[in-house]
């Protein structure tokens, strides 16, 4: 384990970037990619953000609203990059873009933006500090608020 | 395709019942399983769901939030029980419930409960009217309005 | 363990509903899910039954003779159900139906009736002793007949 | 379309040898392959030895009793030897042995016997005749008997 | 297919980042990575560089001597960065960089460098013209005399 | 462990035979395998070749130059077949023939020829002795010589 683990960390450090390729079985029968195939590289992607800011596993607590602007082919790519935008007590908030591209014209097209929630676990299975984010752009304060508007917002719908 | 593909369809109709085995590959290193995995059997039983509705194929829109509340591991059932709970024009909502059992103690969990959106597609790739549904018990009644709620203060969300 | 693990047990208690979307690496190059994937759900289902009836483990010792009666395609649902259906000292038979379902149509068609059986294991690789079948009802009686009458004939002919 | 499809072939020409190693995915908790992924493999085998030996796609009809004498273990090797040793007018059957293998000691066992009957397909979905099995030694013949047996028995049992 | 397809291309426009999760089926017993399956993710890399260059597909014509100098273990990383470096009529050389990641320490160490050929190929499957490559870095200058000197001594190799 | 594991054994004791059926997911859009799929197949064959030889773990320390002569398609045959070639100290090469088979006509053609070299390790993770190789016809020895020459040629290139 990490002595330094609850050192502040940028969101740059815990950015992952990763490139997958649409196979036959990624896709239904009009040829396009699963949705949830899409929502496991999302959850893969952000997992490891997760872990990477906190040096030890977290596990996925929660999903904000997630939608499917536009459809990615079989043959095509899946481009995803994930990293934590906002950290709590224990839990942390991780972004990941999904951008379909047609390797044939070069068209990049934006698929999907997602929050998730995690919470690092000790090897106890209980729930340890994160390290805190070091927010250092106008982006990056931008990029955290939302994330916290979100996840508030639905926590309200939840509380119904 | 159905020629009674805009005849009224009980919830009940486009249930599906589906049951995975957690194997190694599905868990992380502390033995739970991965929430992606997860997503994408929620995934798969909501469009298996909205499929068996409508006679046709259908793509995912959106995710509503999703929690997870209690783990499933390694050598564990995942049981996902899904149905379309409220209809519009050209798209519907499927809900899925996920329960964790223990087959060594019987023991059953309650992990997840999800919301999807799906738009119902016809071969040209363009949305198709879907049939409405037959709500016919009180608890359908609530199921659907629940449904719509949570689907309306989520695009408020985003609106912002 | 459970501490009640030889308690008499209904075959209601065991059952198992698993369903299966055919994707393009179950099928062979006409289109018809491979015979091989079919009995390995076969066996997961009738495995899942076996571990929910005793508790713990049970490994795959035969397989009766299983008939494929109808081609299920890419893109239609397998659906089985599972249970077991007569328990001796250290083994039981589990019975598995497979049917194919066209989402398209609404079609649904029996693909395989299986039997198999299985033997518990402990910790340690022994055999242990089944929790016996509750048996309820005249078609619980006459499958559990059929499975032990099927099972002697064929081990009849191994025998010659 | 091979011209000299119905041309007798030998047993030889037809047969195939598999070796699989067991990977974590293809084990139960106690670390011993499932049955069913055996199951998978032999039907694999059994599909190839027939389309070697007819020249086109053989969809399975059925497989007769197959038990699992040993185990095997993952790190470990299955062996499995695929040929037809009977054929019918528009069917055959094909015989799968599976052996595990221990690489750390080199111990060999044998785990199952099985016969699988397929049926050859043409291209508008029909049966057609297959080539006719060439039988030149005495093994052969009495390989070819005992499939036929073994196939009457169990067609009996299911007549009952 | 891009009109465009033989205008010159940077390496950095053909530049893939993936980044892969070990799972238990990905490693031998010991728990490293097995090498089969980091060549059939530096073949991905390779491919997709290859494709997103020429903006059609490649198939691969051969693998230059690579080493697997550190090993990867379950649940750390692995990072892929694949880029074309050599252009010649119909063929290109891409290079791919794997990196192991310890998310527990940050640690990352090189695994391989490798050098692949590939052939651009149309719907003919025939040989294509690939567009050339821009080289505009004292870096890309060397990079590209590197491969090219590897790729022909090691045909000498061959022609013994 | 074998305790017999010093012993020199012949190239013949590690053979491998390994068949492998082309599925959709195996290959691009043009229908032809992955060069990566082959790649991942043929390290399998070497590794179980090496484990066979020294009875006890190998891992891949290098591939030399290999080359796919002729490509493989859905639903035809992959067939590999791996063995020892030379051992030295620590390490040993393992040789693997890849040929593509298409069932309908039985045409059979070699795809890839592969060395690859092993290292030895004992449970500590430190190389180990690995048993010499049993040489007993010409064919043996020039194998074995070929396999040396390719592997001080490469190392060769590497080293500039």
């Amino acid at each position: 384990m990490n002595t330094n683990s609850l050192k502040p960390k940028a969101s740059a450090e815990s950015q992952i970037d990763m490139t997958e390729l649409i196979l036959p079985n990624d896709a239904n029968v009009l040829g396009n990619v699963l949705g949830g195939r899409v929502m496991h590289w999302i959850d893969l992607a952000a997992a490891t953000a997760a872990h990477k800011h906190c040096g030890s596993v977290c596990v996925t607590a929660a999903v904000e609203r997630l939608s499917f602007l536009n459809p990615i082919r079989v043959g095509q790519l899946a481009h995803l990059k994930g990293r934590v935008v906002y950290t709590g007590n224990t839990s942390l908030i991780a972004k990941v873009e999904v951008k379909g591209e047609d390797m044939d014209t070069g068209d990049i097209k934006l698929t999907s933006e997602a929050y998730l929630t995690f919470v690092r676990l000790g090897a106890d299975g209980k729930p340890r500090k994160v390290p805190p984010l070091l927010i250092q752009t106008d982006d990056e304060k931008a990029e955290c608020e939302k994330a916290k508007a979100i996840r508030n917002k639905s926590l309200e719908i939840k509380g119904k």
